[in-house]
């Protein structure tokens, strides 16, 4: 049997694959629905008796209950589940979730959430529509139970064709992602010398790739620390009619300071703030000029008439590996629409600043509150001040040589016939630092999805193609490991 | 029979006075409640049974319906009286509304809004408390039904000691004014030729004292421009993780440009936007220096550490006769508690500018507009900008010369043996130029409240001695008019 067959199989089997997927995505989890609890706790059940059938012993991590609004309810259990304990095999740790963000047909979906429908269509923000195969839209379909198929199907096919499993694989799914991971961390720390002993390796498969048409791994995520800025100086709120011109406008103030912390093209004005970025080697200049990237599809993607830089290296540099300052609203003023002539009096301006290696949270909560102190000084406002950090978030960063990504990128080429490029994202996944952490092992992120799949927005979608190369990439990912 | 015996037979009715009150009180005509529009309707007609039992001729006139959320809703008739139509005597109209703001317990008052409660309480806020008589708590106390109740107790203690009314009487009295005065203007307009025919002096107690116990007359309000500052440039809102810092995001756009609208002091930074400011007569000067204002007392009660100016003439003046411009808040930026990393894609700042005479708005809207354009060329962001007029309104002032403030003055003096101070309120009232156009006559704000009267606020009140002391007001002034 070579993987050649094998992999023919896999693309024989896409109509049964996608009859599964649409048994999956019928299952409404919507964790931050607590209407919809029973659904997610349905969906765990529904893959560890899938996992059950093929061999794989699985628990329940009981996690208790939660309070929304004023009402107790059950978390979702984890999932751990364990295939193969051989001494002589090194052991994967299988990362994914089973629930998904909410979606409803009237916020803008051409087919219902909830029913997988394949479509063989153009996609608006797609400039050029390159693969002309079918997509199967659906809410979860991307993300993350098409991936988290892809793992079960990957070893059902081995399994069939009698191939040797040469890892043991140990399997995290957990169905409150969606919805901030409410306990997952403690649990894993808790089974640090337990469920987590003896891992090698681990994989991710819940992120994108960068564009439409190439495969990537990713081995980089920002880290991020949010900030609060809170002015006071009025005890109600007054009429502007009445008090306009006569006091000190809280609102004045907070708006003041908020103009001084990115200049237009939206580099950061805080001192300083540029100054622990890890310097880039040749190496990693080399990277960035070798990633397939279209600064114009990007940018038409986005809506956007122009972008602060349009050279390829420097923005995707600017996107992955140097901080960013977004301002994201005001707490306490009016927002709603028409007119209110309210002087408020207590707002609270929110932004935050995505952090990079080798940035410390604690300096840069420093330099930025000092920062803040030192405007606020030269404003000269009688009103009261209140700048303070929200939370913070490492950013991470892995070697690339480990023997995981290249069990990665030799599984990639097996399918796609090229080398995955070598991706960051921009934003935060804290549960990959955790299992870091606590394993002390590489590990990958190994997106299965393409860049324009509107995870989290309408119309969420898996191609045809990144489903079906997404099983064959995974068997081939775990038969590169045996060899690692 | 003396004016003295008149007012000590007022003085022996506030029992009875209280009790009327009470029963208007309980209508819950809450006219911005559409729940509640029923009592809004019946509350006219309670008005409308007691001016009849005084003789007045009354007549309901229809405004037809509006849609509130989708439903049709009739609006509350406007109530048009007449007592005397003596040819050789002169006429007032008087206006006043029925309806009141929304008010709940839960909110925060201390006793049930629409029960009448008298207590003897000291006052936060109010620093030194100066007269330790009764205050009435319950919504519309104040806001205006207990003023619209002194001008039926001064009628009816007239003809109860049959005293001649000197004038013709008219009444307006409407039950949408906190919604906006819907369908006022335009009934009042077609009446020009009508029922608004033959009036000499308007007079309207719906304002409130500049302190807690001198009494006064109001002769200026400002007028208003609003404005909204439009930033859009990227198609949705982005997740910040994953592009920022390559984007330019409209939020820090607008905010760069509205932080440049004042001074850390509150002036204006618009050039020419004092130049229009009606210069001071030496006359004026001296009013403002003898007007009776505590500024301590003033900034005590906004809670503010310092204002601006702490001297008295320049807030005055700040605060009545020049322009100021608040910062209301963004439409479209996140405006919640707690975090969410967006980069919102389309904002709207919204500002208002009161004008004073002899502002005209065409000029400020075009100097506003031109200056914002300026500063966005000075931007540079390629992203869009549309700055644009939300609505306006003239400033008024009125001649304190005219008989109609004479016989106010007057009837003051009677009653609390000072001269009243002649003040403006910084706010609008646009009913006051709509019947001083229509009529081209004198409108005299005649405010019987206090400062501290808290209208649109939790524990609304009227003081008992302001109640009684307006019904004097009010009974002098008809006598005085009559000399006029």
């Amino acid at each position: 049997m070579t993987l050649e067959q094998v992999f023919k199989d896999i693309d024989a089997s896409y109509e049964k694959y996608k009859s599964i997927l649409a048994e999956a995505v019928a299952i409404e989890s919507v964790s931050g629905d607590p209407t919809r609890r029973p659904q997610t706790i349905k969906m765990v059940n529904w893959v560890k008796e899938r996992l059950e059938k093929l061999g794989v012993r699985c628990t329940l991590q009981d996690l208790g209950k939660h309070t929304v609004d004023g009402k107790e309810l059950p978390l979702p259990p984890v999932l751990f589940g364990q295939l193969g304990d051989s001494k002589s095999k090194k052991t994967v740790l299988v990362y994914g979730h089973l629930d998904v963000q909410p979606a409803a047909k009237v916020d803008g979906w051409e087919t219902e959430p909830f029913v997988l429908t394949e479509r063989v269509i153009s996609y608006p923000g797609c400039i050029i529509e390159i693969t002309r195969d079918g997509k199967l839209f659906g809410r979860g379909s991307t993300d993350d139970k098409g991936p988290v198929l892809c793992w079960l199907h990957a070893i059902e096919m081995l399994q069939k064709h009698k191939i040797d499993i040469p890892v043991n694989i140990k399997f995290c799914f957990e169905a409150m992602e969606e919805s901030g991971s409410l306990g997952l961390a403690e649990l894993l720390e808790k089974n640090k010398n337990a469920f987590l002993a003896g891992v090698d390796f681990v994989c991710i498969s819940d992120s994108y790739w960068l564009g439409t048409t190439k495969p990537c791994l990713t081995h980089g995520l920002r880290g991020l620390a949010t900030f609060k800025i809170e002015v006071t100086g009025i005890q109600q709120d007054l009429h502007s009619g009445v008090y306009g011109g006569v006091v000190h406008e809280p609102l004045q103030d907070l708006i003041w300071i908020m103009a001084q912390l990115t200049s237009v093209e939206n580099r950061i004005l805080i001192p300083g703030i540029y100054d622990d970025v890890a310097p880039m080697s040749k190496e990693e200049h080399q990277l960035y000029e070798k990633i397939d990237f279209n600064v114009a599809e990007f940018r038409d993607s986005v809506g956007a008439k122009k972008l602060p830089t349009e050279d390829k290296k420097t923005l995707l540099i600017r996107r992955w590996r140097e901080p960013c300052l977004s301002l994201h609203g005001i707490e306490g003023a009016f927002s709603g629409a028409g007119e209110k002539t309210v002087i408020p009096s207590k707002v609270i301006g929110k932004f935050s600043i995505r952090l990079v290696p080798n940035m410390k949270p604690e300096k840069v909560n420093k330099i930025v509150i000092d920062y803040l102190n030192e405007l606020w000084k030269k404003r000269g406002s009688p009103n009261t001040f209140n700048p303070r950090l929200g939370h913070d978030a490492l950013p991470w960063v892995a070697d690339t040589n480990e023997a995981n990504f290249k069990a990665g990128a030799r599984a990639v080429k097996q399918v796609h016939g090229v080398e995955p490029d070598l991706i960051r994202e921009g934003c935060s996944i804290p549960i990959t630092l955790t299992f870091q952490d606590l394993t002390g092992k590489s590990v990958l992120l190994l997106p299965l999805g393409a860049a324009d799949d509107m995870a989290h927005s309408q119309n969420e979608k898996f191609n045809k193609s990144n489903y079906v190369q997404g099983v064959k990439i995974l068997l081939s990912y775990l038969l590169e490991l045996g060899k690692a």
